[in-house]
């Protein structure tokens, strides 16, 4: 049976429940307005390991644990993972997953693979082709630093345009047991190229992207702002949620009100020195879990557009000139 | 409608077509013994552009363009994208694929991605997501050279365990119009380690992930190595082969007479001095374009288990000491 909907989404026929979820953090992020609802903050950054991508592989590892933990579900009854994250060949996530022995369905969008998980996830329960299926991303400042900026130790001054990437991982458990949100639809995004060139700006490069994906969903679900409650990109930062806005005002919609950017939600940025707010796999997925989630279990937020953003590019593509494409895959959360 | 089987694999009760596909390689893959099949042979290995990235970029836009011409078909017609390649955050993918406007689900699996885009694409289209889906992987050698091991000028000896990285790329277009191919299941892999550190033997890295996956197979759906004509692993190589088959006889399965691989079929090995054989997601997708569908189409092969095979290290990963890790995801083909 069709459930396509319109140019490019998906409404699940049987919409698949999120069941259970979990966040690990870093000591910053625990220091932040959002610090005492994460379930676990690391106080060591190494988390007891050699390299700093052995530290995000076991922030992975923790998150999938401690999502299971909290779950009435065992090991055996999640049957596919779904999972990524920012460093080159996706490392963190096969090193810190090896042990589940789950098949693993390895996954890449920058940032907004913590969106592009959940969008498989989904897809893969509400088909039948599995009863639990598990999303899951990882960022870390310092693996993220070393992998696209510079490395900690040369202590290179930041623009004021600048991300500050979380360290931290979410996973969800997706399933077909009745729990008090569910994913009802998807809108899977296509990549926004607005030739921006400063990989120090990124919330400007991935706005577009933003723009473009809820600009869709609009149209394919025949919606507009007042059918959400809350609009949440991923990590634009304070630069691009402005930059969003308007571009969304030039297509005749005003989502300045329900808007909320999980790396603007997750520092102080008065007080952090985190610049333009945070970003990474790892932002939207802890802030989706440990802020989100519980405010539409509530019924405090009945239907969210919850929409993480990547921006495309490796030091490679960089250094060789190339600009920073953007995507952004929006996924409907509501209340039940 | 659960579509699960067994413990891991997925039986499609709405199988999929294989609608169109096409193989896009370079000069000495076009000199190799399948050289005639192929679609497209670029004589210039920098396809016309500024860089080896770039380069390959345009493998994967041209796969995919071709595989639309040979269909009958339009762009519109083409719900998602579904691609990967080896490079750090698949640079190659984002920016060859980026003109087509059509939403991009980018996976990571290494060389296994081949199957891995296959299989996210084949649950798409038998859940009636899409219409049609396209699943495209490539691979450079110069540019995995260039990541992976040595800048080409270095012009390092190879050892004779190390396998050659395929320069192609393959697309294929998955819809529900009937055609002579179907994916009638898939056994998505989990993450195998048998602890090798050498980064230049993956055959062996990846042989116990091939055999795991197989195994599962053959479980999940009850049957052995007489159901099918051919079971057919990505990129083992000579080396790897011969492990999977000694690994496979241990548990009571005898592949010898079935088994076949791609890289160990796109090269001459002994006229084209590329070792072990070929690697890469560009391997096991132009050679299964080329030359696997077409018997498949004949019914000359009746039921083929395709099985890429991927090494999960980076360069990061390896000089800090990490093993190589395997993955396999499994894609049964039926003539039809």
């Amino acid at each position: 049976m069709s459930q396509t909907k319109g140019q490019s989404s998906i409404q699940f026929a049987e919409a698949p429940y999120i069941i259970e979820s979990s966040s690990i953090v870093g000591q910053k992020e625990g220091e932040g307005p959002l610090g005492k609802l994460f379930d676990s903050v690391e106080q060591d950054p190494m988390l007891q390991k050699k390299t700093w991508e052995e530290a995000e592989s076991e922030l992975q590892r923790k998150a999938v644990q401690k999502a299971i933990d909290k779950s009435n579900l065992t090991q055996q009854d999640l049957r596919y993972l779904f999972a990524g994250d920012l460093l080159g060949q996706s490392i963190a996530s096969s090193f810190g997953l090896m042990q589940f022995q789950i098949p693993l369905f390895g996954l890449y969008g920058a940032c907004s693979t913590a969106g592009e998980s959940l969008c498989v996830a989904a897809m893969t329960v509400a088909a039948g082709y599995a009863d639990n299926a598990v999303a899951v991303t990882s960022s870390h400042f310092a693996s993220a630093e070393k992998q696209f900026r510079y490395p900690l130790e040369y202590a290179n001054q930041r623009p004021l345009s600048a991300n500050w990437t979380v360290t931290g991982s979410g996973a969800f458990i997706l399933g077909t047991k009745r729990s008090k949100a569910r994913i009802t639809g998807i809108t899977p995004g296509k990549i926004v190229d607005y030739g921006i060139k400063d990989s120090f700006n990124m919330g400007a490069a991935m706005a577009p992207a933003a723009c473009d994906t809820i600009y869709q969903n609009f149209m394919d679900f025949n919606r507009s702002d007042k059918d959400y409650d809350k609009i949440i990109t991923g990590d634009l930062g304070l630069i691009g949620s402005k930059i969003l806005i308007d571009l969304l005002k030039e297509k005749g919609f005003d989502i300045s009100q329900i808007h909320m950017d999980c790396g603007v939600e997750i520092y102080d940025g008065d007080n952090q020195d985190t610049h333009a707010g945070g970003s990474g796999c790892g932002c939207s997925a802890v802030t989706l879990s440990a802020y989100i989630l519980p405010k539409i279990h509530k019924g405090e937020w009945k239907k969210i557009l919850f929409l993480p953003t990547g921006a495309l590019l490796s030091t490679v593509s960089f250094n060789e000139g190339q600009s920073v494409p953007g995507i952004a895959h929006g996924v409907v959360i509501e209340h039940c």
